[in-house]
């Protein structure tokens, strides 16, 4: 196995620290201050000349995304063999396309940052949409969330179950979700707005009446939208509604809602892709560190990262 | 208005064409030979210094594509002040990311090459997602075909009618149209294969019952899969199936399957977006040079393409 | 004159409405949101295809950073004549080298993600180094606050007043200040720590007896040393002290250390290139629309701009 | 020697084959489907994290340009070490400069492509002009089809030979061919066309009469104009002609021609760079692979490709 | 017609004051200083924001290599609307191609230095091969030296004329330059060693007894190998020898070798496309501005070059 | 240690076969052919095939710059490991923005120039100003001259020493130098013109009475403001005066400068970072060899560098 360096922004210490432990590698030190402006400045702070680096960073905020930038660069300058760039959560990635005339296509604008800096090789997690790995020249490996939920979900008796999409561009996801769980079953959630004004309907499609439905999804924000699709279920008929969910924002009145939501939403697991600072009683989150370590040691043995899904 | 001028590759005549006539602009000659090894050679037959060119030519094939990039580098080599491209079909849009380990991410290579040559700006009709406008350092202009079928599909009694996506995927271009067509009320086909090894279910989600069922679709290759939901749809009970299908690629078995399947399929109406050579009775092909012929004077105007949609 | 349009970012509205009113244009709305996680979303609102953009944003913090990079994407897909990014104040621009092992060149990163997203020309006011122009490819106009300051000290009586650098690095700007002033002599602060651990010494290179003093910078964070140095012209017999900085970033403690030194710096003068929250009342704010007004009429003629600081 | 694998496009198999064998290293599986829409879709079926490939791949058409391309882009985001593309056969080479006013540089075209994909390093074997090299940033290792030709021809008296060059252009050639084999004379076929509309006249520099004959080029295409020049020969007194030509692309009505000229020329020697269908009785198709073999070794080995030519 | 101006550097000024004049346009005047440590400064004394320049320089040395990439920094940097770069000599053009193993593509490194700085057209004079157009992205009109040699050369009888090429290379050149003459016959010099270490033969390919021999060429250096040329012809039985060359580099012991030689080559014309510092009596030396003028009016009426070669 | 071999453009002999003598590896033999036409021709001698490749080169002229350029060039097709370029003086290093209106930042434009044809890591020493190293995006290491004169200087009786800057720009390395040799005094020079049309006065901040001054500086060129500043310190009193300038330029009459200032300037003390031709006895020269041979060591051994400084 060829030498290597396990390093990590300010977001993803946790992650960082627990594979270090796994690998038996010291966590090479960066110094990040924030000065009173407002403006990062980054030091790395042991010599990193000649080693594989795997650096550590989501970017929920502007704050993390600009570090990540500046860490880049700081670590391009530092002269090491290869960088391998692991985003738990990339931030930006729902503007994956032109969706109004004049607006960005901020995951690309991402992407080529991130590539203007320079890196040899991305893992991402659960990305919004696949098409952004074209938005790299770089080889791009996409890990899949459903992989940490399997194991968790599989502790419950799933013989009622039913994989739920919440919208139509999940399908794809709660599909590979259900095959790894043996389950055959899907509902998917249609939302339509009947007319201008009125506000938007939770039409299910499938049967949900009597079952145990676990909604599967890549994102959760302000929960708002994941309560309502919630109680629909419920209003439907279902026995428990469950939310497998990679990433959670979790902003604004997520925590509120959730709690409020929480006769319709039993339970939600996230993972710790993004870093939470508060929580609540019925919510779960689940450790990714075990699927980056395992990446981190195929990628230093030349071996097959896709082999894992099979 | 600035001085311009309209080009065409071999698969884009007719609609240039047509074009030329409406602008009042004689077609810029091309000189495509093709020698017997099948090497391309391209000669541009006159003068386009400090020319805005708009260029047209769709990549059905590998052929086209490479005439297009030769063509391409030899506008560029002319001193033309612009190059506008003009795709009414873009090839390889399908694989538009990685589907498999080890797989090329196509149409973003597609994109790659024609940014390389060289272009200020590229116009598309209903491209396959429209994350692939990403894939562009240039801007882009994704044209909507549903433009195209609306018009003539108000000459049809709509009032029994649902608009019907053959997949999860195309459910947004469904709701678009159905907008347009005052519509409420929409359709899915859930394919699913319930055990390996057994044949794909077309699962209908959505009451077909007695209703008039127009298809909308970007694409349609083989016409199997097509013929099946359209089966599907009327041993659901369909009054009647039409279909309103952007680009009609119709490739190998293609005519058989939709003259075998005409008593499912009453009618397939799709655009001159691709060149066919032979047609059927029950297909309709639509001009859609009134739409391009509108964005070329709105852009040599500065005027918004986007408001053309609202 | 060529046909142009005026545009602003959140950060330079005032400005931007008073140019925009000068050269009687309306200012092209731009939609800025911020979500509750904290993304941003752009949108203009208005047509600008074959315009001639003015882009106003300063990037006082990373917000600011990515808006600027956000809405330069959304611009270029809006397919303009040009783009001239006028940042009245560029962050990250003091760290213009590697100030240590394994740091980043964070103001070359900054021009790098700039250039990537692609402008025609960038216009600068004070750049904290003047190398930092040879980070872009595209050209660069450097204006000199200098000259804003010039005019607002006429009012005073100069006869007795010494132009004084805050250290080595700024003495080329006190030189060019005082020759705009009539005034031949300069002093310099020489800050230096006679041994570790003891505090840094202000040691005055240059005669202050009796003397008014003008400090000149670029550039005031928390005006601590600010504060430091104009005590140190007062213990060595100065009768005032005012200064001139061109950015006013006053971050943390800044105001509180403004006040309490109001004894040793009389006054503050800064331009409106940062936006103030609030401000005090030995703090003067001049405006520097007219600097980049006359710029922009200057570069739609086609004339020089360099002519202006003859 | 580091750890690599071999791997072929379509039109390469024999000599990738060939190698994997000499190397006793499996030909790494690539599925290459061809839809009935005319579109590629490629997968290469085993991990090639880490490893240095030697990819061939042939351009005698468009589908196996594009082929290569789309390969290359899976090759790239599969992470292998290096790349290192041979490509026997380079299509569009006879377009290696502006021959008419409004043409493309096809050949220049062709290396933007497969740089813009990206290689490490590039092998090619008498490529048409040499200053192609140039076209490329990556190295480039250009092989003599001479030096697989002067082993089969010392199997002939070669007492009484004159080495014939087809063309001006094709002088330096024909002058390394003679060297190798030990022989001093040259003949030069010089084609003019006397009047506009009569047709070109082979007119013969060197002395041919009594002579063997053995014509050395690139490329053989239509075959007509060997015919002519064979005929030529025999007509000036030549005693027998032979032709070494490298790439036999044969296309048209080649093999008639050939057929018919067999009073002229008395065999055709070509290589397998280019894969043929079907062949003739004067036909000799010597194997390249040894050549390329002993490439890949000394690659590997970091030994001179240069000093086999000595 | 668009609004323009002149520039040239040091090695042109006298082409560049004539199209000056020509055109009824001041030469904008360069400030070049050269510094006793042999450095280059730049200055462009005026404004040329917005204008269409043309910029004329030969680079037969280092020094004006440098001054061409220095002033062209300096004039992107001044915001033209656009550059066109015009050089009578391109030097580095000998070396097209590695000629051996190890050596750099000279030709080439200097078109990406070039296109480094950026550069909208170029315009060259007899470029010593034409694939060097493919280095370069950018347009590139390469003018033929032929067309000004074509009007000296009819105050000739030229009724028993030969056109003779001093290498197969140039073949081409003296078809063409035949054609305009209306001359039928050619004759080529063959250049072989017969055994090592015996001096090269100057072997004649064509009848040239009793006749008046024309050389064309695009560059002579030290012009030894063209007075050998002259000799052979002479001792041939030629009548008279003269030589129409592009580009006098004339350098070494070239003056001496002609004057030496003028017995055998009685009039060498050549073009001011380098500045010639000394002459001699047989040397005729013919203005290439009327050529450069004319093609500068016709890319500023948007018209065809190419024309102007029929 | 990996495989590493040592090269030498012609201005760095002397300094590159002292490492190679130190690091016991033959000086890899560079071909450099000048041309009677100042043209140069480079041919690498030996095979570098995946070494890792330690490239001196210093420009103190345009001939060396176009010949690092060209090495760079062949060293890049020659298929090594990794290029590691070492500048012990970098010309055009002054020129590190724009000055005055309309002219090229040639320090930029070389680093573009060098990237262009591609470097892995540059090395120098005393680069003019630091932010170049921003005009470079390969990681670059600049050594401190400092440090060879440090050694040096010891020999000396330092207790009544006074470290001297000869301008604003140099009190940086002048502070770094004197805590070197612990000691505490600085003085710097001012130069200011008093009037238009006067000379510039030698102003001294600083106290040199009865002092013995070491001036420390990056370059000295023709000498004559060195000479100027030893004068005004021993008008004001100096014991005596020495000059420690890591790079000596000293072209046009700098030895008659020296000579004939040698009662002002006691003795300059210069690296060996340029060669040259002829000295004077006042002129020390240090060898730098020692400095280069300690960092490609601790680059072949993946070490820190900055740690050197400490």
């Amino acid at each position: 196995m060829k030498d290597y360096v396990i390093m990590s922004g300010t977001s993803t210490k946790d992650i960082a620290l627990s594979i270090s432990k796994k690998h038996n590698r010291p966590l090479i030190d960066i110094n990040i201050k924030k000065f009173s402006d407002g403006e990062i400045f980054v030091k790395i702070k042991e010599n990193i000349r000649g080693m594989d680096v795997f650096y550590f960073q989501a970017t929920p905020s502007n704050d993390s995304l600009i570090e990540l930038l500046l860490t880049l660069d700081a670590i391009k300058r530092s002269s090491p063999n290869s960088i391998t760039l692991i985003m738990p959560y990339y931030g930006y990635a729902r503007q994956d396309r032109k969706t109004e005339a004049r607006t960005p296509i901020s995951a690309k604008l991402v992407a080529d940052l991130i590539e203007k800096v320079g890196i040899d090789r991305l893992v991402t997690l659960d990305i919004h949409s696949e098409q952004i790995q074209g938005f790299f020249d770089s080889p791009v490996d996409n890990l899949y969330g459903a992989n940490i939920f399997v194991n968790y979900c599989k502790k419950y008796d799933l013989s009622n179950t039913v994989i739920a999409s919440p919208d139509a561009g999940g399908v794809v996801r709660a599909r590979y979700f259900a095959k790894k769980l043996n389950i055959n079953e899907l509902a998917i959630i249609d939302k339509r707005r009947e007319k201008a004004n009125e506000s938007e309907v939770m039409n299910i499609l499938g049967n949900v009446k009597e079952k145990d439905i676990i909604i599967i999804d890549d994102m959760v924000d302000t929960a708002g939208t994941l309560i309502k699709a919630a109680k629909a279920f419920k209003d439907n008929g279902a026995k428990s509604v469950k939310a497998c969910i990679t990433h959670g924002v979790l902003s604004g009145k997520a925590l509120k809602n959730i709690s409020n939501g929480s006769d319709y939403l039993d339970e939600l697991i996230i993972t710790n892709s993004i870093k939470q600072e508060k929580t609540l009683q019925n919510i779960t989150i689940l450790d990714s560190s075990n699927l980056f370590s395992e990446v981190i040691r195929r990628l230093q043995e030349n071996r097959s990262i896709s082999s894992l899904w099979k």
